[in-house]
């Protein structure tokens, strides 16, 4: 068995010493776990020496191949194509042979078999001892990078050492292309282009260069040693770099390796070698010091402390690792659904990095924030395009895509989930009152506020009474669709057409006529939010509560995930909700709804949400929390937490880590306990702990300035760094300057016990002591 | 160009002399028109010669092969395999070669080609005048038929004569597997079934034996010839038989060629040489005067006169016949959409079959009805198991099928549409009161009734006051989909509900429980059927009137049909109808609505309606009847009498015809012009004709009795041959017996100009004297 070890606070340690923890299954979570990434080159924890492997991932952002896609009957602007990510050169591999024999981790024995994901350091430390089936006895460490300032560029230092007696040994350190992959889909054709995507163009001993097959993309991968001396070689898929030495014990062999990736560029092969070089000429450890001070200053301005609960603790920082190393030199390029540790979802970015991903970086490193919506802005054009093809109006965003034209095979869920053009204007909006970054805003925000504002104008239609209903689209839950008016889909694209409406002297100057401005007001204050009289509660979309209750009685465990054992025509007709969809929108436009409101409508809807989606536990654990339910905002937080962290089951990351999901330990914590909103551009706080929680602090950029927030189970403390800052708590303003804090009083609120769920809350968390 | 020429009343015509007369698409069409099948086996009109062609096309009823269907997004009980109709050998095939020219349309030059499909005969008759490049003329006439009274048997009279010198000629005579087909699909796997689907097991000069690669069923092909001695040989996938003779004028050869067909039973092989043997025993005279004999006494029972119109009286003729080939020796296997005149639709069976086609046979050929419905009772075990599957209870047959498993590829508009469970259990009830066939009844109609009821109990659900909704199904009309209470499916479901619960003691005799069949009334009577008290109309679904008006000022004509140029996105979201459903369930539930309602709701849904299916036309022009609009129900009647016999346009039926379509013709005039109704097994009559249509003449069996009605303007005369028949002549009670009859006035109505529709009706016929 391999298994993650006790709770350190800012490591994440694996130890493996028996042959089942190297189980393919296995391999491929631990290789999302330690996979390290910058947003623009992502490298998958593959062992150095290749074998055993889950999946072997090497990721370059927006390198992707292009496939058909068939249905069995088609219809009008159904995707023809989609796009998939690749694997790129793998550069990872380094292979040793101690006295004729391969360093293998299933053959000879482990003395020790220990990697280490430092969260401060930016690295996978990796610490060997080996016998080898002939006696021969190795040490062997690694230290893996993938730079942070310098984002082209990943590095290895791989060291060897003779425990007990001199050996012969030989490295091969490989940078090979086309690998060949797992089976990853049913679809033959699928299999096909994923097996050998890319084109070898030309090769020599520290570079390589090919171009997709289909969508024409060039990379360029470049490598270098440092350290040892080595020869090179190369073929078109292959350079191999060797050695072959004798150690004697006490003299290590160290050998540093520098990878340089170029794709999408006019000449690739002269940036990478550049690149290579700037990075071997600085050297590993500066790369490795620089990676610690970047680390060193992200952490002091986004990290986020719990007391009481170390795992927890450990969860949160290894999820904010992840979206940092998903989103930091991502733009202008999409942030993935899967960042960049994986091939799951196709690579594809969906809505929830608007909703979940970017306002956690918007508040602890906003400018990858106004990056990935520059990517959003240059994907422009073909939102116009898919909008006139679906015969609408303004701008149709994709459902999910690699470079901007909808990849979505099946519309119910995906294209006709307009309520991702209004994620994303909220998203501009949020950046732009977050940052007050009014270039982003003339160059980029206001085309897409009005574009999408334009969209929803001829989306919405009036009543007879001159009401304004959305109908048939799909809101975030995917076990309803086509529904009208469903209430999130209602409040964001108000909030994206009146959003768009406030900026309207800069719209008047870019040629937006009055008229237009004056319709996107009428429209957005005339739609129409069902509620349902009777049952008291507001209506997932319009009837919902009238459609017959799911069976919950008769749904056995191994009935979940329900889309595994029951139709979407099954699903759809019924109250049953895969994630969080009201309770979303009461999260993101708490002002919508009354606290009795919110409260019933928790209750309702709690009663009716199986949690088949990553996304829904970190949503009711911040409505838990505001609605008193303190506990079960625990629990839903520490299934957050630690859902990429404990491998097996439906949801285990071998695919790729739930970027999103990671995105929502932030957000189950500072939202949740923390009681954070920024409805409108304005702050306010209302935290509250449940009393076994000692202190939660987290940090926030915003504007010009540092909030350091520290909550205690009857007071809350704000100090404020930088320019001055007004926010509410519990609802009264308050106003801090540079230097300035305010300790106050935590309103108390009646705490529940955890309304009647289908599912047990689930890994319900063990109660740790901090010790 | 090729022309079906003027509107001959028992003949259809073609006369073909120019090049362009044979053109692909103009082929594909003319092969389905002259397609000659009994139900069991069929033959598209191919020239005898095998070239040009549209598409080959020899079907056997249920030989079909599997394929896999993959989808770019699958779901839980998406199907994952289709079955497709494939091409049987070709026996069709006879070769001339003149003066060792070989015989071709399109070289040397026609004096004379005319083919005639003869719907009292029940043959094609092919009369030609050819003159070799080399000058050499000869007549060939060649006489072709699919036997009514022999199901697995054609035969094919080939006659050649030298016109003005002696000629050499040569004749060979084929019978040939696995063919090449023009591309069918878009879908490089569905081509590659298509292409060689059947693999040879053994072969003689008398008969091939195959089998289909995946779906494993066996087909012997046998041939025989007589009249002229042929020398025969063979090959896996072709008999030969030739033979090399001079010609003198006056002198001409005939060659008889009869095929006969067996598959999917123990021993094909056998059974075919002895069909065959029987076949060409008897002669191609004796299957002649049969075929005429069988044909006489179904015009006797079912012929349908119009005078004043010559076109409509043609099409309702030929379409009948259509109607007849697809059902007359069909059972127990489906009767599919396109018959067997063409691979359209995959060679599916689908619900238009038990709503259109099988009323009409229920009233002019009942037997195969019977046989029909058997099928469906053969294939409840899947369909219970499909239920199952998809988490129902009792039977949900599939939307499309040949052999009893779903086959839909797109669930939204296939197995949302649980409308077909009661479309089977209406079909059921109507052949049982119609036929009073109680054999059927015991031993499949009572099983097929509570299995469907079972389905409609589990999907409707109570709301919080009692009152029953099913909710997120599909009803007719494909640009509506996953609606809440359709009132078509309610008012269908309803039916089933009552119409099992109408035979309790035989239900109880088998076992079913007094409170099961309690619940089937109780839910039957709660079912909603949503109406719109703002405008005064039913609504074709909850909500229907409060969506979107759909813009047809900014609907171009090129932008028809909407489907190919209109996202389902946009179109379910808005007031689009592409096909008669609300105004088929007034056709079908005509007690469920009052007149006036019938006349508001047929406005409403006229401007709405943009008739995108083949099957729309005819029930507007039956409800058009209803409510006055004579001169509109006549357009509609001719749009639906002349859909397949109009080359050219989306509609055309190149790959075969609209077999429903043909049906709608009988019901446009039987249940339009002759207000036929027959809900809950009473028969009623309301007849109405337009002033410039002087007579309407139709017949209909009914248990024992024929009846004979006869419309004019002013009156309508009914006789009765056999047994007492009771029915009503605009709401008054009449009843006859055995040579009786009465002459009754017709009530008047006010007569109504067309109401505002988006679509001018199309062909608007040209109104044609009847001299």
């Amino acid at each position: 068995m391999s298994d993650i070890g006790a709770a350190e606070p800012w490591v994440i340690r694996e130890t493996t010493l028996s042959a089942d923890g190297f189980e393919s299954g296995r391999q491929r979570w631990s290789e999302s776990v330690f996979a390290l990434a910058n947003g623009h080159i992502g490298l998958r924890g593959n062992l150095d020496e290749g074998a055993p492997t889950g999946m072997p991932g090497t990721y370059l952002n927006s390198l992707y191949e292009e496939r058909d896609l068939t249905y069995p009957e088609a219809g009008y602007a159904f995707p023809e194509r989609t796009q998939t990510i690749v694997d790129a050169p793998n550069g990872k591999l380094i292979a040793l042979t101690v006295d004729g024999e391969r360093f293998d981790v299933r053959t000879g024995s482990l003395r020790r078999h220990e990697r280490c994901l430092d969260l401060r350091a930016g690295t996978v430390r990796r610490d060997v001892e080996w016998v080898a089936p002939s006696g021969a006895a190795v040490r062997i460490r690694s230290i893996r990078l993938v730079s942070f300032t310098h984002p082209s560029v990943a590095a290895i230092r791989y060291e060897v050492e003779a425990l007990d007696r001199p050996v012969r040994i030989r490295i091969d350190s490989d940078l090979v292309a086309n690998e060949a992959q797992p089976d990853q889909s049913d679809d033959p054709r699928a299999s096909a282009v994923l097996d050998s995507p890319l084109r070898p163009l030309s090769h020599s001993p520290e570079v390589l260069l090919h171009r997709t097959r289909r969508s024409g993309i060039e990379v360029a991968s470049a490598v270098a040693h440092t350290g040892a001396p080595v020869s090179a070689s190369s073929e078109p898929d292959r350079i191999r770099a060797g050695l072959t030495t004798t150690l004697r014990p006490g003299a290590p062999l160290r050998l540093d390796k520098f990878l340089a990736y170029a794709w999408a560029e006019p000449d690739p092969v002269t940036k990478a070698l550049a690149d290579r070089d700037e990075a071997a000429g600085l050297g590993f450890d500066v790369l490795l010091r620089r990676q610690r001070e970047y680390l060193d200053d992200f952490w002091a301005g986004a990290d986020v402390e719990l007391d009481g609960d170390p795992e927890v603790q450990q969860g949160v920082r290894f999820s904010l690792f992840h979206v940092l190393q998903a989103g930091a030199q991502a733009g202008p390029h999409p942030i993935a659904a899967k960042g960049l540790t994986g091939n799951g979802y196709d690579g594809h970015v969906l809505w929830d990095t608007e909703v979940f991903v970017l306002p956690v970086l918007t508040y602890t490193h906003p400018a990858c924030v106004g990056m990935a919506l520059r990517w959003r802005h240059r994907t422009l054009d073909e939102a116009r395009d898919r909008a006139r093809e679906l015969r609408l109006a303004g701008a149709a965003y994709p459902w999910r895509t690699i470079g901007g034209a909808e990849c979505s095979g099946y519309w119910p869920a995906g294209t006709a989930a307009l309520h991702v053009n209004a994620d994303i204007a909220a998203a501009v909006l949020r950046y732009v009152a977050a940052t007050g970054d009014e270039d982003f805003l003339r160059e980029c925000g206001l085309e897409i506020l009005a574009e999408t504002a334009r969209l929803w104008c001829r989306v919405a239609h009036a009543d007879d009474d001159g009401v304004f209903h959305i109908a048939g689209v799909t809101g975030p839950d995917e076990y309803t669709a086509l529904a009208d008016d469903n209430v999130y889909t209602n409040l964001l694209a108000r909030q994206n057409l009146l959003g768009a409406a406030s900026h309207e002297g800069l719209l008047r100057e870019a040629g937006v006529t009055a008229d237009e401005i004056r319709e996107w007001r009428e429209v957005a204050r005339g739609l129409f939010i069902p509620y349902a009289q009777k049952r008291a509660v507001h209506e997932q979309h319009a009837g919902f509560t009238s459609l017959r209750e799911w069976d919950f009685d008769r749904t056995k465990d191994d009935d979940y995930p329900l889309m595994l054992h029951f139709p979407y025509l099954n699903l759809y007709r019924q109250q049953v909700v895969k994630q969080a969809d009201l309770v979303l929108a009461m999260m993101l436009h708490p002002r919508a709804f009354t606290a009795g409101e919110k409260l019933r409508n928790f209750v309702y809807y709690e009663a009716r949400t199986v949690r088949d989606s990553s996304l829904s536990a970190p949503v009711q654990a911040v409505l838990a929390a505001e609605t008193g339910h303190l506990d079960l905002a625990h629990d839903y937080l520490a299934e957050a937490a630690l859902l990429d962290l404990r491998p097996g089951g439906g949801e285990s990351g071998g695919d790729g880590l739930h970027i999103a999901a990671c995105a929502g330990v932030w957000i189950a914590l500072v939202q949740g306990f923390g009681g954070f909103r920024d409805h409108d551009g304005r702050l306010s706080f209302a935290p509250r702990l449940p009393g076994h929680l000692p202190r939660l602090r987290f940090r926030l950029r915003h504007r010009g300035s540092r909030l350091r927030v520290t909550v205690t189970p009857r007071q809350a403390t704000y100090e404020v760094t930088g320019d001055r800052v007004t926010f509410a708590h519990h609802g009264s303003p308050v106003t801090l300057a540079d230097g300035e804090s305010a300790t106050l009083p935590i309103e108390p609120i009646a705490t529940r016990p955890a309304p009647p769920s289908p599912r047990p809350p689930e890994p319900r968390k063990p109660m740790l002591s901090n010790t």
